[in-house]
């Protein structure tokens, strides 16, 4: 059967390619996009063995494992360019992972599920839930920004101790939210919620397995050598970051709003879709909502920590369009997922609004030191 | 029989006075209030010949056209003063149309049918709808002013391109809403829609036409001649809108943000209250979300556009505090409409915003060149 | 019966004991600490008494006394800042006690009922009645923030009249909201309207008394004697204020955003959780969005007003990062309130967005001439 994982899976070719571009001294430019295209169907299959583990293990360790490692590729890119110094390009793709996920994941998903059906419905009561915990985390993440912005001049100390506060808060959060839907709350969740499990490891597959033998030594496998590669493929994609982007005629700041993320969330985007397209809004739009809501409560402080281990200056005092975009994104997808329905319509302007931010980011002059 | 339209229409008294005024060199706010004034019954006059032809045309062709000549009197002021190179007259009037419909025509309108009825409703679905429409619209429009704001300089040549490619984004978000208004999605709008149609032109006449025997031909000398005498009373009102408001004790900024759109929408303030007196909320924020709507998504990318080819420097970035204003604006109106019921309390509190709105135009010192 | 209400008596101990301190001159951070522990009761006791007396005048002057008095201490304490010239720790004070009754108090109503009730209901008609007049609310408050912020510089003298003229809208728009609620649609607010009454006076005391026999003269008496004492404990606490907040390494925007209001508000807080753990949290979320909203439409404008007749340049410009702080809190309030349900989850995420604000209070650098 033909389905966006396998189409995906044809990139793996890319792993070998980019890996001789590498050691072969080929140009920046193609080191990066070989790079870039080779960690998209790692996601993929990351994702695939991160479900078919969590099936096994039940829905509550099972849960936390598709919480903890549901971004694990934006986590690993972003660690590496974190160590690599590049502060700005971290920051930026914390931004756009967010923005796409929101407009432009949930805008495809709306779109081509649309198409083909007039009128898509999905529980309102979990868009709202995430939608709480999406503007208080998105708020938190965006505060030092906003200190900085108003005052007239914080120390560079100060941000940093503010960011690890929030930061500790954050994860505290993301804690709670896990405890609220897998241990007080479950049956908010509930409905289908098995059923979706497994539809997830479903659509990401061929559709042939049979979940009664589920073979755990190979997804531990599978699951470990892909986070490996990853982590290598972000090497390459790091180290050649800016020298490909300068001479792609871009900025860093797009690269890292705009390039990154779509690398980092590929696998989402194509589950999003995937299931859209067989009117599993519920899953759908969970899976959208679900990854933002991480990248906020959980990759971004993790990072901010990490960085201050690592000796980083990594803090949440983003560039304020940053904070303007982001504000956007969630105002918007909220007034369009609060109701529960989507059309075709719904997600050509969640598209729309992704694409004008797009330009903006790219005709925004840099500012904050980055490229 | 007596109602608003005719009432408006004792104003049609003006236009022999302006162009008087014109011609024997009144004083110059002489011939800009009487230009003013003459401009609300040829708007009012131009509304109702749209919509009588609608009625003959049917209810596609016909919805296209009130589309696209709804704010047709408001484009023509706008490319009077454009021509004239009074761009950030331009601009205001953008701002203060969006504000004045979501706030002024509908805060009347809640606020005088409501002193009528006790409550009154309307569909949420259509308000629904409009809002997501309108949060992406007022964003798009207004994402060009914080990329000035939130950088330290960006090139005018830099906003001019970011404004066009937005521009053109918005043109094709509006093409999709009419795709999907009077396409693919009618039955959405079909509540009572086409018995709403002849009702909207019923209400700006005097009740007694028999839509079986539409004068066609007559109908369309109206709206000809009607759009002429705009134009020239246009030209009247912007070749004396300096000096007048001047002399008048007001900025420019502030003609722009409150006077121009309240000539300007007096046809649709003058609808809209009819129809919610007669408790046909359903129309009543029809015709306020919907105005507001095309002005962020037809009328003020076709001005750009527009700008571009008769070169002048039209271009997306407004004051700083228009951005606070439409943003408010939207937010309140939202968070009254988005529950389908009205009462004349939430009327006053759209009014009173639109107060406190109109307060800091007046006090706000002018700083982009204004005046 | 032990309840909130009675253990916060114990605090009437620091009356003597901060009388004792003013006279004999002991430090001011003790002086600071312990009036300010004395008003808590203090306040807890006058809204007991407004509540015994309105019970006995019915509703419609029982509302009005409610209306006028509910935030009585917030109002004493203002005034006496606002006298001796500290004008920015009162417009603190105003930001804090609309954030802490937002999130603090709603906060801790949700998490103890939340730990109590899996579920949590209430009418979501009151909480989006009051929703949308708390956004006209707090916009018509920030807007002179917004335009001193947008321009490159207003002269305090057009702030002040805008200030002015904003007040006098909103004080208006302050007794429509009385009006609606207490004489044209009672009936949205009705339900159990009258037992609830009745139940806030009873949380408030022991339980015993019986409503037949309500002593009228006691509480007029009690009344009073608690508003003078409140006016000698703000004395005390104004007049040390500012050394002793030093002395305790904190900035004065820092006390009079969060310590201030934590003292003003303390009586509300008891109560709406007190009847969040008996499960009444229409009563509770009546309580939290209730008293921001006076605040706001009430206590905000006179104290303009009051500021204008004492010559003090007392106005409605803010620190911006107060507006951010604001918005922000009305935006998580109204996300959370909005559906009329309410969890644990719901009440940590409020705790946790104050939290975050406090971290960001606390680093935020001292702009405007604060302390």
């Amino acid at each position: 059967m033909l389905n966006l994982q396998n189409i995906l899976s044809v990139f793996l070719i890319f792993i070998p390619v980019s890996i001789a571009g590498h050691f072969l001294h080929w140009s920046d430019p193609v080191v990066f996009i070989t790079s870039a295209l080779a960690i998209i169907p790692l996601a993929a299959w990351m994702g695939t063995a991160t479900e078919e583990i969590a099936v096994v293990m039940g829905p509550a360790l099972g849960g936390l494992l598709n919480a903890t490692f549901g971004n694990a590729t934006e986590l690993i890119i972003a660690l590496v360019a974190l160590n690599a110094g590049l502060i700005d390009v971290v920051k930026a793709s914390l931004t756009g992972s967010i923005i796409g996920n929101l407009l432009l994941v949930m805008g495809f998903s709306m779109l081509l599920g649309g198409l083909k059906y007039k009128e898509q419905t999905f529980q309102p009561i979990v868009a709202r839930v995430n939608a709480s915990s999406m503007n208080l985390a998105v708020i938190a993440m965006l505060l030092p920004t906003a200190v900085d912005y108003t005052s007239t001049g914080i120390s560079t100390d100060a941000i940093q101790k503010l960011s690890i506060a929030v930061s500790i808060v954050l994860i505290g959060v993301y804690g709670l939210t896990l405890l609220f839907s897998m241990k007080t709350h479950t049956y908010l969740y509930d409905i289908d919620a098995d059923m979706d499990l497994e539809e997830l490891a479903d659509s990401n597959l061929d559709g042939d397995t049979e979940h009664g033998e589920v073979n755990l030594p190979l997804w531990i496998t599978v699951l470990l050598g892909c986070t490996l590669l990853v982590a290598v493929e972000s090497e390459f994609l790091v180290s050649t970051l800016e020298v490909a982007t300068e001479q792609l005629g871009l900025t860093a700041f797009f690269t890292g709003v705009i390039l990154v993320p779509i690398v980092g969330n590929a696998a989402e985007h194509a589950t999003a879709v995937t299931v859209a397209m067989k009117d599993k809004m519920d899953l759908s739009v969970s899976v959208a909502l679900g990854s933002s809501l991480q990248i906020a409560l959980f990759v971004a402080p993790v990072l901010v920590l990490a960085g201050y281990i690592m000796g980083q200056p990594m803090n949440l005092n983003f560039n304020p369009f940053e904070l303007v975009a982001v504000g956007v994104s969630v105002l918007i997808a909220n007034s369009i997922s609060s109701d529960g329905r989507s059309n075709w319509l719904e997600g050509s302007l969640l598209l729309a609004a992704y694409l004008v931010l797009g330009f903006a980011f790219y005709f925004h002059p840099v500012i904050d030191g980055i490229g």
